[in-house]
């Protein structure tokens, strides 16, 4: 029996998510421009189309985030943990910028960023569809993925041609779309203000994801060009690059309901999944990654007991394990919430029936059921799969092997057609990788490890088991396991750095012969690997041929009721719009819009990460907030909540108010929200942005810095 | 430097005190009408004060809380964990009524209370200072006490002499007013309704002191008489007490802001003490009792060690010195959060200057400096008086022996004169306590525990150690303190309770010449602890006649601002008076008034204390809230929360209207307000109250008693 509430809340939910569910390509704004006027915006929809035009042309990829262009002069606003390693880089132990911040007094002082840092910006977003399916269409599995992969690079190839551009092909729906990217690449990138990491990182783990917060998560950059106004590499006589467009900093109050707009780079959803793979996701793959990180954890500690070299060693693994199991339970814990499976097949069963009513039903639904099948063979196996990537990924040892092993294997290819990550680039980092097992390596423990994952394997039906893993690694029960394991390991060097460089040398055919136990197994192993490798690659590129079907189908039925589709996140440029939101997280407690200065005294605690600066203490003390002070609340707001469409790769995305002004610098999300990747429940869903009014009043009053907020056109105080 | 902010919120609180602080006596809200009338009572304050007229004829105490009739034929509503004791009373293995709840069918079915369960009923409340300190005026010391104690004795016997009444002498304004307080005493009490301690106490420990909350504390008692209607105890031929006037519960909605009153029996608060004594509470009596429980927890667990017996054994006392040390630690914060210290001084200081300007300005002062000399006098001693206290009362072996020493003393006194808790009717008390000892005790943890305290004593300065515990106690450090400590336990046969009980049987001059150690050592030590007691008792004395100096000149004075002052609480009636309130308990955090039957869902876990019964979210489910259903939040609300003044006694006071309907049921305070005996602060002041609608749509939907309603003349659903 459905609680009537429920179905009453579930209902309300249903109305508000068309309203600000979304991260929608530019391109298709004027398409909801109705929807966008109807929440507040003020400008003209047709304007955010236009990549070149304000204010889509001041929005840049930073890092791996976002950033934006905040002055004529190339001043870009990011996150704090965004530039986090210009910061470092630029640290010595006597100027530790990190814990002091840094404000260049002038142009001169800015200091250069680390050479692999860019700016991005986004100057093409053409669709490609046809040229990249040309080839492929009437190809299947791997071959139409590798028709699709060669045409793609040929496209990168040919718009790289210009100097200064990076290019890239994005596939939208799924495979329905394509579109050309083409990038500005920015080279010479350099500091210009960083608030201590006490004000920028304030609450640090312990906030992550909470909400209220109280950190100043922005820092300010520049982008330099040569003096021909051409992308260059760092140079003293670089001059400031001159953006197409930047965002005005707003001047007016951010208050509870306001309208709210942010551009940026979303890394990856999965809100047009099939409702077969939420039920998988929901029902399968969090539980057993919970299950599999559990065991994972309590038998690394079991293992390593008492031993405190042990322990070190395996200190960031269980750490990152930990977080990884926290992640997934929350995830799980959000989507039944949200009860997504029921939301989702009811929504896929209305969209199949409406469907089979309209011409051409047929061969959709037979691509449909032909995707099914594609995903139900990858569901069989995957218990299996998932074990196996643990022990590839998990075992260092083992792993060192088998990276070896399969490098010789890709160095008997050209350069161009050994597998990605094997290639003659990539050597350093492999070579890296192979010196760094040494820290993160203890016997006793990697051998407990292995056994208890081998164990869950040996426990799969007959069925799915590998005859090579199986000879390798003989016995079936927790016994003789630890005997095939103890005579592996036995009989290795590879617990030594120089025999692991050493045989990162060899070719194939030495390694086959080598007397080192660990290398022939990994030899024995490696057909194994390659096989399952293939049989996901061919799935792959199944799924890329037929999920359209599916795509096109969903898009014609929201149509059908009036309603646009944005793709799923895949890295490129969105915009979502909202409001600024309160949120209720369980009966009786509301979660306010916005934190003040006060919520920073009653955290801190004078110690990591509640370590707020004197100055700023003193700052707020005084109360001197001039015409930053929120005139309702009377005193000076830090950040604020909205219900902004995000997902990971959002972070400095700026926020702007309904004439485009810039209110907020987004870089984080709730907890409440981390099942968002699949599933948008307005009632949850939130976005957590640095006020521009606490930017404005650090820079007039806290640690000084009036020549940017002159640069920025902003009051002195 | 004062934060600017904090000086101004501040502020806010001192205006916002004014208005809702205060557990006034019935008989002073007349002298507050403008006030009351102001925040909202639309009645006539003049009713108020009549303990003989409607509301206050109404409010009872029940067991050692409050309670009001809500029917005619005597129906009495309290808390479910008031009345606990009566429904634990009546259930039997086979049929559990703490687990399942109760509905009396009819009248004949409702079962009686445990023997000793009292409703009292107050009848009187007649000031009588003039009788009580006539014979006291002159003395001093332990003199005055003793005359105030006789001439409150001979009031109280003049009273009962009437059948059917308890009478007592209240204190007021710490000896300035006493009040003879007259009670009809009932003592034929009957479960008629309690609800499943699944929904009476759901959230149990977990939740005490928390908002949001989800519990239906309540619990329907009927009172009963004699045919002639007089008290009477227990008769199946008793008929249910036809009270002077009882409470209609409301039937509209409550609201964020409504004005709502409430009337109970407070224990104990310390608003109106002086400074010096805020100072000592925070600077140290509470800092020193954290580290007194914390160094007692540690010392018991490590002593105890893993060994299983022995945890046991101090499980309940290590539970509550944790409770102990949690409050002390939460009141501690409380009061440094709202800066008692500096508001008390500045408050006092300015009163004292006040005075000053006053006629009789010198012998008040005088008096108020004799009492500061008592209270340093006092405080001269108190690490150490707190230290011997622990040793009584926490050494189980230790302290029985002195119980026995002590009772033998006693005995040797005519039965009227001995100490109170050493009389003739408390030797079947004693004699329980001793059985008790094994339960808790444990040879080895004991030690350990006594060692750990009188190694704290052996650290005092040599001006405060006592003669008689030093020589008992002979050695100052560990190693010899261990050996005075074992030779003492070596020589006891007090482990086994057939000795406890033959030494109760002893008269002094038998026990002094024990050849039992421990008794020896009882005997040796009881002279210090006699003289140490009887150095407190004139510091009491003093202080019963010094402190209404400072009450006085504090009364003036706030009468000189146009202000009342009610007396700190005593347990006698008193009210108070504010609002359905909000809370901020941080920054960006708020807590809704009202809760709803939502958050029982969200709390939910199906285990204890989460475990809402079946039915329970069957009729959530289901929905069908009728005319209990909040008409803004469309759903069934439970609880809400107020700003009104409270503290423990206050459990079970009816919550009324600005009408004197019976909106709630107090049953809990907020975490944040545990300071609030000493100081309240309306940022965190608040009590948490049973909605009177979530009663009525238990008793229409959930656990149905029709007939229930319809006596309280309430909507069938």
């Amino acid at each position: 029996m459905r609680p009537r509430v429920l179905a009453l809340s579930l209902a309300l939910c249903a109305t508000a998510a068309q309203a600000d569910e979304g991260m929608w390509m530019p391109s298709q704004l004027p398409e909801i421009a109705r929807q966008l006027r109807a929440a507040g915006f003020q400008g003209d929809p047709a304007d955010l189309a236009e990549l070149t035009r304000a204010p889509m042309n001041a929005v840049v990829k930073v890092g791996g985030a976002t950033g934006a262009f905040v002055s004529a002069d190339g001043l870009v606003l990011t996150n704090h943990h965004v530039a986090f390693g210009v910061i470092q880089y630029n640290s010595k132990p006597e100027r530790d910028l990190i814990h002091d911040g840094f404000v260049a007094a002038d142009r001169a002082a800015e200091l250069p960023a680390n050479p692999d840092f860019r700016v991005l910006v986004t100057t093409g977003f053409d669709k490609v569809t046809e040229r990249v399916l040309k080839d492929a269409r009437g190809k299947r599995g791997r071959a139409y993925y590798d028709a699709v992969d060669a045409a793609s690079k040929a496209l990168v190839a040919e718009c790289e041609r210009e100097a200064g551009y990076r290019c890239s092909v994005a596939n939208m729906y799924y495979g329905t779309d394509f579109y050309l990217i083409r990038q500005l690449e920015l080279r010479d990138v350099r500091l210009v203000y960083a608030p201590p990491d006490s004000i920028g990182n304030y609450g640090d783990e312990v906030d992550n994801f909470v909400w209220p917060r109280h950190s100043g998560d922005f820092t300010l950059l520049r982008a330099y060009v040569g003096k021909d106004g051409q992308p260059a590499d760092y140079s003293p006589d670089n001059v400031p690059y001159a953006p197409p467009g930047h965002l005005q900093v707003a001047t007016e109050p951010v208050r509870e309901g306001d309208y709210a707009m942010l551009a940026g780079y979303p890394g990856v959803t999965f809100r047009h999944r099939m409702a077969s793979e939420f039920v998988q996701q929901i029902e399968w793959q969090l539980p057993s990654r919970v299950d599999l990180y559990a065991g994972m954890i309590k038998t690394i500690e079991a293992a390593a007991g008492n031993d405190p070299e042990a322990k070190v060693r395996y200190a960031a693994q269980v750490a990152g394990f930990k977080n990884t199991l926290k992640r997934a339970q929350g995830e799980l814990d959000g989507l039944r919430r949200s009860d997504a499976v029921r939301v989702r097949r009811e929504d896929e069963a209305a969209m199949l029936a409406w469907l089979d009513k309209q011409a051409g039903a047929r061969a959709t639904r037979a691509d449909i059921d032909s995707t099914q099948k594609v995903l139900d063979a990858g569901a069989a196996t995957r218990e299996r799969d998932q074990l196996l990537t643990a022990i590839r990924s998990q075992a260092q040892l083992l792993g060192a092997a088998l990276t070896v092993q399969r490098l010789a294997l890709e160095r008997a290819k050209p350069d161009a057609e050994r597998e990605s990550g094997y290639q003659q680039r990539d050597e350093t980092l492999i070579a890296g990788r192979l010196k760094q097992v040494q820290r993160r390596y203890w016997p006793a423990v990697e051998k407990e490890l292995l056994r208890h994952l081998l164990l869950q394997y040996k426990a799969l039906p007959k069925t799915l088991r590998v005859a090579e893993i199986d000879r390798v690694f003989e016995g079936e029960d927790e016994a003789a396991l630890k005997r095939s394991i103890d005579a592996l390991y036995a009989h290795t060097g590879f617990g030594e750095e120089a025999a692991r460089l050493e045989a990162m040398k060899s070719d194939a055919k030495a390694l086959q012969s080598s007397d080192d136990s660990l290398l022939r197994a990994a030899a024995a192993l490696m057909p194994a690997f390659l096989r399952i490798e293939e049989e996901g690659k061919v799935r792959e590129g199944e799924l890329l041929r037929l999920r359209p079907a599916y795509m096109r189908a969903l898009i014609a039925y929201r149509h059908s009721q009036g309603r646009a589709v944005y793709p799923d996140a895949n890295s490129t440029l969105r915009v979502s719009y909202g409001a600024v939101s309160t949120m209720d997280p369980r009966d009786g407690v509301r979660y306010q819009a916005l934190t003040t200065v006060q919520g920073i005294l009653e955290k801190h605690t004078g110690s990591k990460p509640f370590d707020a600066p004197q100055s700023l203490r003193e700052a707020i003390a005084k109360g001197d907030f001039g015409s930053t002070a929120d005139p309702q609340l009377k005193t000076q707001t830090v950040d604020f909540l909205t219900n902004l469409d995000t997902t990971g790769g959002n972070s400095g995305s700026p926020v702007l108010d309904a004439r485009g002004r810039l209110i907020g610098l987004n870089f984080d999300s709730n907890w409440e929200a981390v099942s968002a990747s699949w599933m948008y429940d307005p009632r949850y869903k939130r976005a957590i942005h640095v006020d521009m009014r606490y930017l404005r009043w650090l820079l007039a009053k806290v640690y000084p810095a009036p020549h940017l907020l002159k640069e920025m056109q902003l009051p002195a105080e």
